[in-house]
């Protein structure tokens, strides 16, 4: 049996959800696994922080947070901020789920560094810290023999990273290309069924997928972050999101789509990488998918990427009805592959 | 550094995919993975067979086979047959790819177990073994403390066993849904085309898909044989392919395909499973797909499976264009993960 203290740093609708998923697999990660857990440490943006190093209760900790109650009051120790906290809990591995940064991945790459040089795993569902500092974790985490994880980073939670590392050995990265971006997929396929660009833009903000300032998706930065991310994890090739080719999807207008939809065809901001010799040349554009690709019917927020490598011509992952479960199993995965 | 005595069951299409792939990648093997091998057997169907613990050159091997040339030359002792090979071959791991046996699993079944007796890993392209002796071989492996893996049986070499066991812990697979024949898918393109069922079947014979006797393609058993290889590993409930419920793909006429073309839809002979509580259901039947789903694009030889787990609604995983390259990787991905 392997006992581990958790820290959940951010507990917005991912770190929540995550918290839900530990409760339900509690037997199951104990039983299969040999897996047990405390929760020793929950930081919020807005609810408090709460230190116990006997344990917290999960339950009780969720019913204060949706009720808009602070956690302190489960506290042992008063807590100032995400840096102190981390400085002070007892755990064995560190849940990093702050907001993004796409400029900088801070105070989330700083936060992981603070907790694998106090020993602990770093797993994250915030790609920022992948994109500004990938090698640097991962050689403290090497050193310190503890595990930077971070599956749920660019597909909601599906397998990438971890089928690289363990289901993939022995297999080169040549190209890769898909639909990263929820937010503008589900804009696009909105405008296919009549709506404006304001009205799909809307929608997305409605249900929750869209920023009230949606610019980082519609002007395709989301999915250069994601595809910088790819290429720098599994070409081992650093790319910055400045670095990837970018157009987003404000040229598609009405015309635009029926023009497709008279050839059988859809728009998809389609992301591409293709390595050449140590360099790779990479792009985030519309483009017109036909029905012959897998693309075509990834719809709404579903995504996709295609995998070209020295040994398997075309390997495709489909992620259907992504959700906050979704990224919070990803989070359980990196856990699991982490301490057993 | 790990060094490894390889031994070949089966010398054909894929098993001479496999030593070319090897020889490919001996370099990356040792500086990558710091695996180091011998060749010190290759048992072939019809050009002899050869055994030297000394090791064999591949290249030598690969020539006499492909000039039809018999191996025995190469080989110290003289072998009478495949059980003869297996007893006397120096080796720590059986490549075994002879002729799949439907009904039976067999001798591959026993070609597995002996080689796992005799304390090697056993690595298989073979689906009847996975089908018919599933759980003895892995008890026995386990009990070896060796590996049974057999991860090109069901999609040619694309990771589906080993995204299970490595990538997604922790999930529980509720149904699966596919496209896992490439004979049918094929003759269902070629048929869209225009051609008649007939001329379909001798073109997916002429290039090496289809046996010249297609019935186990055309009437569903490959795709049964692989629903229940996946329902017995994945959900650890053994199937037969005599439960899942099959219908063939003889009823599609070209009046069928004008139809569903007519709907904006395609047949395509889906696999479908799931678990209600210990058992499970599974049928093999043709169906029509509308282009909203990721099946719509699966086009020839190329394959899918979606899967359903507790944790993610919808994952699928599409493989292009296999080849006996793509089975070949496979094995080559089984041989590290085995020995890594």
């Amino acid at each position: 049996m392997t006992h581990s203290r958790l820290a959940l740093l951010g507990f917005g609708n991912v770190g929540r959800a995550f918290a839900r998923l530990l409760i339900r697999k509690e037997v199951e990660l104990r039983d299969k696994y040999g897996i047990t857990f405390t929760v020793t440490g929950i930081a919020t943006g807005r609810h408090g922080i709460a230190v116990d190093h006997e344990g917290i209760n999960l339950k009780t900790a969720l019913e204060l947070a949706e009720n808009g109650q602070t956690l302190a009051a489960l506290s042992r120790l008063p807590i100032r901020d995400s840096l102190d906290f981390i400085h002070s809990v007892s755990a064995d591995v560190l849940f990093e789920n702050s907001p993004v940064n796409h400029h900088t991945g801070e105070p989330a790459a700083t936060h992981l560094r603070l907790a694998l040089e106090r020993g602990m795993h770093a797993i994250t569902a915030n790609k920022g810290p992948v994109v500004h500092a990938y090698h640097q974790l991962t050689d403290l985490a090497r050193k310190m023999e503890r595990k930077f994880y971070f599956e749920s980073t660019v597909m909601d939670g599906a397998p990438i990273f971890s089928l690289f590392r363990s289901a993939l050995p022995g297999a080169q990265l040549k190209s890769l290309r898909g639909i990263l971006n929820s937010t503008t997929n589900l804009i696009i396929s909105r405008m296919e069924a009549g709506e404006t660009f304001e009205q799909a833009v809307k929608y997305a903000q409605a249900i929750g997928i869209a920023e009230t300032d949606p610019s980082a998706d519609v002007e395709g930065w989301d999915a250069a972050i994601k595809v910088a991310a790819l290429v720098t994890v599994l070409m081992d090739i650093p790319l910055k999101p400045q670095e990837v080719e970018r157009q987003g999807i404000r040229c598609i207008t009405p015309a635009y789509i029926a023009e497709a939809r008279a050839q059988g065809k859809r728009w998809k901001l389609v992301c591409t990488a293709r390595r050449e010799g140590n360099t790779v040349s990479a792009r985030v554009a519309p483009e017109m998918v036909a029905p012959d690709s897998p693309m075509f019917s990834v719809e709404g927020t579903s995504s996709i990427v295609e995998f070209e490598t020295d040994t398997l011509t075309s390997l495709s992952i489909v992620e259907g009805n992504p959700g906050p479960e979704t990224t919070a199993y990803g989070l359980l995965a990196d856990f699991i592959n982490a301490v057993r």
